[in-house]
Formats: C-alpha cells, structure tokens, sequence
C-alpha cells in the first residue's frame, strides 16, 4: 500500500516538529509537505529551523523539504494536485481569527485539516475528537461539509493537552454506568505546554507559576463538548454537538518546572451510584475503545495504565508509557471530600498534541474520510 | 532586659539549623545551648555540622558552642541549672515514640518545649499552636502540668508545615462569620519539607512526585485540632482539644522541584452564608490577630498578603515575604464547583518550622510561660 | 548631608530593577529619576514593570515615580536642572551603536553616566572600573572630558558580568608579585545574566549550553584593559588606556539551570616565581583595596572569601556573601598542567551589574566626581 | 545462534538496571541470572527493586528472576553450571577491597567478569576497555589468566563516566599522527552519575556542586592507562599495562542540575605538529575503530558525531544520540591559550557504564573470549 502523502502547518513550531517527528515511521502517512510563516518560506526545512530544533534527527530526515507559506493556501492545493498533500495538520500559532479563517480555506479547497489550535473547538459543527472517548462524533463531518458547502474537506481538531488526563478516565466509569456529578482538579503542567520560547527560565527555576492563561476554562468546558452528543440534524437547522451538562469541573492549573507530562490530581463526586475503588481498577485497567480494536497504528494497547506504587505517576518516569499515547494513573484512593481521588498523567506534547493529531487522522482514515 | 537563654534540641539537622539562623539576632531569645544526637555529642558545633550547613552564617555565630546529647536530659538539666537553657526547640528526628518520650523528660524536668515534631499533635492536651489562629488553646498548658504532675515544664507544638497555607485564611473567614464546611486542596510542596538529605535529585528534576507520606492525613487532620476548642476541664476529667467537625478537607499533597516555599490550590464550599470575592479580600486584608497586636518580633505585620497579579504567589518570589512569616495569597476568584478558589503559600521552613516555632514562644513569653 | 538624586535608564529592565533594589536604601544617593523604552514611557514604574518584577518591593517603594522616555535626554536634563538627576546608571538594552550614542549625549548633556552595557567598554578613554582592582583609572575621567569638550559629565562603564569571579583574585596575586602568564577558565553562568525574558526553560531544564554568545570574547579582553595602565596624555593625542598583554586567557562560557551566581574553574600559570597554595590563601583572605580602605558602603569587608570546605563555594549557598558584593574562592589547589586551580564564584546581577556600578559611583562620589 | 546467559551483580542499582534494561532486547547475551547484596538475596527482582526502578519496564521484563546474594560466588557458580551465566557483567557498590576480592572470586571460579567499578582499574594486569580506543589490551588477557592461574575467568574494567567524552577524540587525533601533550578539562556531570539515592535535591536544585570525589583524580589518570601500552610478558614477569605518559590533564569535576550526559570542555595542547580546525573535524567526522568495523551490536555508527550549530552538545538533546552510544562533539575553535577547543558529551550511564561494558562484552565475544 503506498502511503498517504501528508502536511503539517505550523511546521516548524514545536508541536509542528512533535508532528513530524511522529510522521517519521509512520506506517500509513508520509511528510511531503511543510508550510510555516513567510519569514520561513521559501527556506529548506533544517535552515528554517536551524538552532530550533526540539526533537533530534527531524531536520536530517526532512531537511530538504522547501517550506510553503502556510498562509497562502495556494501552495497547499498545488501539492494537493501534485498528489503531495492529501490533508493536513495544522500547529498554526497566531490569532484565533486568523488559524479559524485560515484553517476554513484549507477545508473549502478540499483538504481535510486536523488541527492542534484552540480557534474551532468551539465552532459547533467542529468535533473536538479525543479518540477512545466520542469517536462517534466523527459523524458530523457529512454535516459540517454540507452545511458549510465543502466537498473533500473538513475540520477536526483536538482538545486542549491538558484534559485526556482526567477525561479518558472519566468517560471509562460513565461508560460502565457511573455518572459523575462533579469534579475539582489540579494539574502541575510541563513548560512544553507553553511551546518555544515559552516559559522564560527565570520564571520556573526554583519556582512553580499557579496560572497559565486560558488554561482553566479550557480544562473545565472542553470535556463537555467531548462527553456532548450530535443534535440537530434537521433540514433547516445546522448539525451541531450538544454539549453535556455533566460534570462540574473546577480546574486550578499551574506550571512547574518539568519539561514533558501534565500530571492531574483530581477529587470526584459520583451520582448516586457509587463504585468501590476496586471496581474503579477493574474498569480503568480493562478500558478499550475503537482505536485499540481497530489495532490503529499510534493507538496504545491500554489507553489506561495503573501503577500501584504510592508514588506514581511520574511524569519522568510514565509520560512515555506506550508510544508516550496512554494515560498513566495511580494513588486511586477514596476522597475525604467527594467519592475517589486519583492522579492522571500524560505526555502533553503527544497524546495531548502531536500524537492525538495523527490518532484522529489514523481513524477517520480508517472510517473513509482520508483518501 | 537580659535574653532568655534557649536550647535546640536536633540543632544540627535542617530545621535545628534554622532555628539556630532565626535566633541570631532574636531581641529576647540567646542560644547557649545544642543538643543532638549522640555521634555530634562532644563536638563544636561547627565541626559536628561541617559540610551540611544550609543556612550560611550559623556555624561562625555558634560554631564554638558545644553539642550536648539530645538523649540525656541531664545534660538541659545541667544547663538549665547554669542558666544556660531556660526553654527549648525541638527539631529532633528519630521514631515518634521515642520523641514523645523525650519531649516529656525534658518537661517532666521543668524545660518547657517548643516542638516542631509531629509526634506530641495528636496528644489531646498538647495544644498545636499556629499563633494567629489558636493563641487561646495556650489555656491547656496549666491543665496538662496539673494532669502530668508538671511543675514549669509542658509542651506545645506547631502544626505540620503544610498547613498554614490555607489554614490561617479560613480562620480569618470563620472569624468574620462564614462557616466552612468543605475544602479540597493540592499542595505543591517544596523539597526542603523532607530534610537533608531528603528528596534524591533523581527523583525531581524534571519531575514532580504525586506523594508525601503521612503529609495527606496531617493536611486534613491538624486543622481541625488547631481549629478545636478545650473542653472538659472538671476535677475528674482531664482537660483535651475537641476537635472542630468542620472543615472536612480532602488533600492531595506533591513534591515539586523547588527549594523553600509550599503552595497550595484551594477549593473551599461555604455554609449557606456565602462571601463575595471582594468580601473575602477585604478579611483577608484588614486580618490581624494577638500576635500582631502585641507586636511579637517575628510575627508578620499583615499575617495574609494579598497579590492582585494573575500569576502570584510564586514560591521563589513570595515566600520571604514579611520576614518568611506571611502567608500570601493569590487567584482569589469563584470556583466552578464550590464557592471560592484561591492560591495560598508560605515558606515551609521558616512560618512552617522554627519561624512558626518560635513564634510561638514568644507568645507564651508574653503570656508569662516563661521565666 | 543629605542625599544625591540619581536616575536609572533602562529601569524596567532585570538590572535595572536590581539597580533600583540596591538604592532603595542607599546612604548616599536617592532614586529619583527613572526611564526606560517609549513603550513605558508615561507611566508609573509600578504599571511599567506590572507582571514583570523580579525583586520584591521595587514597584512598592518606587511605584509611583512616572518613567521617562530614555532615549530622550530632555527629559534627564529638566530631572537634573529640577535637582532630581546628579547622574544616572545606565542598564539600557537596545544596540550598541545606538547605546553609545544615547549615553554620549546624557555625558555631554553634564550628566555621569555609569554604565552597565558593554557598548564603551572598548572606548579607549572609558574606564571599565572593578572598583578594588583599577580605581586608580578615574584619571582618565578629566582627559575624557577635555577631548570630548564635555564640562562635568563623563561615561565609567563596569565590566562583564563574569569577569570578577577570577580577576580580582589575579590582581591580588599580581599585587603581591606574582607575574600571571596564562588562563584557562570555565564558567557555570546563571540564567539571570541574560536577562528577562532571557533563556527558555525548554532549554535550561535538565540541561546545560555550553555557549553564550559573545561571552568568551568579553572574558577574554575586558580583564586586559581593567588590568592595564593609562597612557598617553600628551598635548597632540588623546589620552586612552592601555590594555595589559598578559594574562593570555582561554575562556568556556556555559549556562547552567541557576538562578543567580556566576561560577569559574580557573587553571593558572604563573610567570617564573611561583606562590605555594599556602601564599595564595594568605594573600587573598588578606586583600583588601580602595573601597575596603575607604569603608564605601556597598564595599564588601573582605573582597574575597575562603572557603575551605571542598565542595565549596556553591551558587545558592554563597552567591550572598557580604551583600551579594564578595568574590568567594575555593577547591584552591595546585594545577596538574598549570600551576594553581581553583573556583571562584561571585553573584552576577549584583556583584557582577548594579552592585558593581552603584560601588564605582560611591568610588567616584569619593573622589569628587559627583556634586 | 543460541544466546549466551549472562549475569549482573549489582543488579538492584541504577547501573544495574541500566545494564539489566540494555540486555533486554540483545541480539547475542540473554539476562537469566541476577544478583545483589543480602537484602535483596531470595526476593523476586521485581519486589527487590519496588520503588526503586529507574528505567521503566526492566521489572516487567526480569521481575520474576529471584535475587541470588552477589556476596555468595556458588550461586553464581551453580547458574554457570546450569547454563544460565556465562559471565558476568559487575555494578556492585560496596568497598573497593570488598570489590576486588569478590570480582577476583568470580573469576577464579571460571565466570569472566566486565567491571563497572573502579576497584580494578589501577590493577595494572586488568586492561581499562574503552572498546574504540585499546581494543588491542585484551591481549593482557591470557596474561592475566596464566599469572592469576585463571582458567577460563578474567577481568576486564570500563572506564570512568567522564573519560570517554575527550579521550576518544583525543584518541582519533593521535591515530592520524598528531601528539597531544597537554590538556585541561572542565566537566559538568549529571547527577545519574552519584547513583541512587546520590545527590541531595537541596544540593543541586538552583545550584551547582564544584567537587566530586576521586573524579578528577580519575579523569585525569586513567585515559593515561586506555592510552598506555601491554609491556613485559617475559618468563618471570607479570604481563602489565603501562601507561602513557601523556596527555598530561588537569580536570576540574562538577556537579551540576542535569540527569544524564555528562559535558566537558576541552583545551588541548599538541605537539610540534598541530591540525587546523578543519583537519580535526574531518578525522573525528571519519574516525572508525574495530567495533564499528566489526559492527558489534551496540558499537555507535560514528563513534564521534560533530554537531556545527554554535550551542551544542547539549545533555538532553545529543545524550541519546546513537542509542546513546556516540560521543557529540561541537565548539571545535581555536584556544586562546592551547590549540584547540572543544566541548564534547556522551551519555554517563549508557556509553559511560552499563552500555561501555557491553560493548566490551561484545568486543570479546568476537574475539573469542566467551563461549
């Protein structure tokens, strides 16, 4: 089979870089295209990230490639035509209005995009896709095209890379008939969450910051438009994804010095019925979902690890857990407050970022949508 | 007016040692006497200490005093004779059995103890004293010297370092009327709460760890003695703290990569009286109690500090703040969830440790406990 | 007596707000007077600098003054008529080019200026003053101004932030006899020597560059001029300074994860008379200089301190020895190549910036320099 | 081919583990026996080393091994007559007379063993392997085994962490004809290097250590020895190594905030004859050895990998570079005072410990030293 020709907007940002590097060996996409912005087009892709390079050996492998200029979509539909670019992925970093109108052109010239930015995770026909949790939600693409005109293209994006930590954990206990009523988290976030430059030394060295811009909201509101249903397929009305009511999230996020991996130390309130942490084990340590029956090529075998030891996860020691894809859990005790308290951890730029990306794309590829 | 001499007991370890950088240049406390374990015994100071010095200064100001053994209380008996040793610290560390048994020789002996042990707090009439908090529970000392047969001895503890951080800014809620009943909390604690050697550099750098042994059961625990009130003082009933029922606190407690200075998130549900965000920054605010009114030397001007900058309180940035002995607080803003959230740190070895410790002495100085 | 107005240019600045920490309670000189870029021009320091202090309380005591516009020297100049401005410190970071220019005009406006940029540091006839090693080159001050036709301004710039850390100990050593031939030096620099934003965390956590640009250039030559003579003053050719020929020196200039202190290796050969270690302690615990003589009040005690532990001095723990100001030295042992090893260490912002600039002006206010 | 069961004293330590997750996937040795010291003697690897695994997976791998006592030759005597040990790789920690003696047991008793430890490095018939450099000293062997009267057991010690990162390119310059006479070296080394609990967060968080003890003397000596030649294998003489007499080094170690790689930056000295920079990069661009030639399995590519960008090597970048095998090397410029200059890193307990000593064990193999 030979593979499909991929890009990567954003190319040479950081998670830009996470994108390509997992593209490397991918068994079923290739890199043949990389756009970034004007001040980098035109340049080969290791001079245009010449002493920026995050993830070693990405610019021997793809070096040579002449980078586009993301803005000029143009240049995209001419590798679209060349048989170069079947769809992208986007790591744009610029304004909201301008990565939404941006992302919309490269949708309404036919090429799908699975972005990594915030700008349409709340454009209601614009699944927030988190894999294992409402891969359903792919079926609104029928209606965003529809609605919106498009033919081969659409949007998907990904989630803030904070929130699989407590939300993939959270869905499995739904799944298996737990509601969950509330929910109070703290998350201790990795400086790469901030990208490059990002978080200047002198602000984390000896030091944690209780605040990162944005972050909180994302944390609280996102996993309801994941936990949220389709509604409103009618003929004069727009597709949209509902969001769920449940739960109540409050989210204090804070950065600490450490370089990949947000951790999350989270208190949860059941509704009435309450399963023991035993149950809570079983559930989490046999949870799989669509990606990991399809075998999915960046899927992890357990979307969900435990460590039983009183001091892990660790974000050193578990953020690379399976392909740095799954979830890594531990000290699932029951909470003075509310019902049980666990703490998540997952490799931010991966499954949080780059690699969640390429996961959407291995499965809309697998549903069709990728040709 | 002469000083009162003092003695460290554990004057070599992290904590005796800043006991001994705080006592410096105390207006009415003079060190003349240390005690440690008995491989310093027969040492100086500075030769017993040597390469483990983490407070710059301490071995040339006292270098020259002799270590004593902290197991032979004839030895604080000796000095307190000689008017050498009229009280001491305890910042000993061995099993708690063996602590308890100690600190109670030296009171039996009629050397009053300050302890920054944590093996006397769940004595029920050891007071855990945090001064502005439970000034009144210094009431019991006369009740546990008639109950032990103590003529001028007792003990008093301080609470864990941990605490203060949230605990000092709920108390000047409840005083002002609001009642607490729930309180979710993650600490992001600093390595130097473990002592020397403590925490492995392998084990933080580029990391954090999701645990502190016993640290969640103290967190949630102690304030609610420290919270208490003395009850039962009849002539056939020993007089103890009852604990308070309320707040009932569930507590997630971290290790991060920062030296002093302990930060922790704080969601906290109110009782059907409920205050504004302005409301809780006015108490917050204008909250002074006995030990800024009698003007103690270490104790802060402002007990809370209010940062109205979105990213503060930062460990390396606040944790000095008003002599190391303030706690300051940050992110005041409504929680989804309960009703408030805020950010509150304080430095863990000196308002959490000897600072808090002493502290204390002088209270029960001007309360006329010591001669 | 009361105190002399000084203005700070580049106030918002890191070694700006250093400079302004050090003053706050300064003997003899008063803030008065700030400025900084066009964009804080117009405000009050506390807003200009909100979010971005790094030393607690500057913005507290200062706060209300309003920043001037730096590169316009009206405004200095109505500051100094109004006896609000005897002379300024200048952090200013914008080009070299445009730095010399901008402080050749506040000079020749007759405001002194002392300078922490390294824009005049290879201007013949500016003095690059390390108070206790070249005090004796303020004679250049008076032939600077004659040639410049400048009437009572005049520019003293100060040297790198890491040369201090090994040429005063040279200079002692050459003081008391000892001919220096050659240098090979390492450094360990902290991260706050390349001001704010400065270093990424992503680069410095868990890490280490061995690389600072221009550094090894800087700590190479500027130890040759602050060593050299003052030569030339006849009556046809401009007085200028002299650089030494020796000691040849081989820098390595790395960063470090640290905050704040400048660490050096040093291996020296000595010309044909050769100290034993002994002699090298005895001359540097008893070197004293100008500055010591003449008791100026940021002037360390003792210029250099031993330390004989082995593991010794350490950024943390002596970066604050004497008020930040000492050079502390230890590991001082014979070289297996050379002839002498040893690590000096001295705290960069402080020591190494505005300490270092605010002692030359009290060196220069001794002198008669400043009215 | 079958594989060849090997061994690992030591094997709860970190290089241990370091060694233990290495033979996890080799193609040529297979782990079948482990040992430690007393305490963990009888337990199940996995329960040994809980709370205590450094490179995640290996006690999932090897967790069901029991634990013999290292103290204890005859067990290792039986697995060798089992078939489950046919040598043995050596990371015990313990006193180096301890050491000796028992790593002089195993071989006597026919168990060919590859040394971590320094305790036989100056045993002046034991060959310090550095496999690209002295591959030929395994000619020592049979020396050693005839004097020894040793069957089929002999040893053979890798060198310290730090050494490789500038012996080897020292190495391949005087291959291609150039003498060095002279070199200082300054390190800055990870903390993995201190092994396991090792170095104390309070002492490197914010900070640097410049001392370790018996580094520099080793750094300094023992590249005389990987550099030296087999001499005096007459009748009535012990066969031993002599060393080189140059490079004379001089090495200042630090400590400093990193996990893995250890840095050093380099000043050499050549003689008479002396490359220009250009040269030098070429020769170590194309420096081979014996190991590459031979393509033992976990021989680096290119033993030297030179990176031109002016801020590398960097330890957490380059450290993995060729399963962490090669050395990176950047900086390459004139010294000021010597020739050349240089900073290299290799990765401290891969190619510097665990990954040094299979490499030899490999380099033996083929040579026919295990059967």
């Amino acid at each position: 089979m030979s593979k499909i020709p991929v890009g990567v907007l954003g190319a040479t940002g950081m998670v830009g870089q996470q994108y390509i590097a997992l593209l490397r060996d991918h068994p079923w996409f290739e890199l043949r295209f990389v756009a970034a912005s004007p001040k980098s087009a035109g340049k080969k892709y290791k001079d245009a990230t010449a002493g920026r390079i995050h993830y070693p050996g990405v610019d021997e492998t793809f070096g040579e490639l002449i980078v586009s200029d993301a803005n000029d979509v143009s240049a995209a539909i001419a590798a679209f035509k060349a048989g170069d670019c079947a769809f992208v992925f986007s790591a744009l970093e610029m304004g909201k209005d301008e990565i939404r109108a941006l992302e919309d052109s490269y949708a309404a010239a036919g090429i799908p995009v699975f972005s990594n930015a915030s700008a349409h995770r709340w454009t209601s026909d614009v699944p927030v896709l988190l894999a294992e949790v409402n891969h359903q939600h792919t079926d609104i693409i029928p209606i965003q095209q529809k609605t919106r005109g498009w033919d081969k293209g659409f949007i998907v994006v990904k989630p803030n890379c904070s929130v699989q930590s407590y939300t993939t954990p959270l869905y499995a206990l739904m799944k298996a008939g737990y509601e969950i009523k509330r929910l109070i988290v703290s998350t201790l976030q990795a400086v790469s969450g901030a990208g490059y430059p990002g978080v200047p030394s002198l602000d984390i060295v000896d030091n944690i910051i209780p605040y990162i811009g944005g972050e909180e909201e994302k944390s609280e509101m996102e996993p309801l438009k994941i936990l949220g249903s389709i509604d409103g397929t009618g003929a004069n009305e727009a597709g949209l994804i509902k969001n769920a009511e449940y739960p109540k999230i409050s989210a204090h996020c804070n950065r600490v010095p450490v370089i990949d991996g947000h951790t999350a130390c989270v208190s949860v309130e059941f509704g009435a019925k309450k399963p023991s942490v035993e149950e809570v084990k079983k559930i989490w340590a046999e949870f799989r979902s669509l990606p990991q029956e399809l075998k999915l090529p960046l899927a992890p075998e357990r979307p969900i690890i435990i460590r039983e030891e009183n001091d892990r996860p660790q974000p050193r020691k578990d953020r690379d857990a399976d392909k740095a894809m799954a979830v890594t859990i531990g000290r699932i005790r029951p909470c003075n407050v509310f019902d049980l308290r666990f703490v998540g951890l997952s490799h931010n730029t991966v499954r949080g970022a780059a690699g969640g990306g390429v996961l959407n794309a291995e499965l809309l590829k697998h549903k069709g949508y990728l040709r």
